[in-house]
């Protein structure tokens, strides 16, 4: 049985794919993929994913170079999220940090940077 | 400015937390969480999430036991995933293993279970 037959994509057709560093597993970012998204990672092994907002396919750093080449894809038990482990070039945020998780909650309930930024968004992709 | 305030739910008022077993960074499960689950779990420092199919809070562990205490709450450049620091008691997975994420997908496109189960669902839930 194909593994697609496993998954369960919500009634926009989209799975939310969780996306981690294999040599730190570091958790980097979670995206939304596609059947179509998922064929085309694994076809070329790098990932790609559906953006909700801009409804288009997109390469994970198509733009800024910051591929993500894609070492193993994993699902869970309800069949209804992926994670996939990646070799990342540079930093997989699009502010410049190593993972989108570069804030935590403080106690007093206040956002806290837990990094160092690796790269100006601004070299990265172009002042906006 | 509170955390809330930079936080995204969907328009069911939910947003997806990705879980990490902090000591061993083994991504163990994803669910969701409402804004009052995300209280209840600052508050007690347990993880609490929303079931969308029974329409309900559900404390993890309540019936197996297997609690999650909370050790850090990250979320993304977007606002809308968190990634949940815990550490876990026993097996993540209702299906008895430690974590949700237990198959990965072969060159052959069919899913193949990546890790040994800890323990038996019927002892935990009953059997069904």
């Amino acid at each position: 049985m194909s593994f697609y037959d496993e998954l369960k994509f919500n009634d926009d057709g989209l799975i939310p794919a969780i996306v981690q560093e294999q040599s730190t597993r570091r958790v980097l970012m979670m995206a939304w993929m596609n059947r179509a998204s998922i064929e085309k990672t694994i076809e070329t092994g790098k990932t790609h994913f559906w953006s909700r907002s801009r409804k288009k396919f997109w390469m994970k750093g198509e733009t800024s170079g910051h591929l993500q080449t894609v070492k193993d894809i994993a699902f869970d038990c309800d069949g209804d999220t992926l994670l996939i482990q990646v070799e990342q070039i540079g930093a997989a945020c699009h502010e410049g940090y190593k993972s989108c998780f570069f804030r935590s909650v403080d106690p007093s309930q206040t956002a806290r940077v837990t990094e160092a930024r690796l790269e100006n968004p601004d070299e990265i992709y172009g002042k906006k």
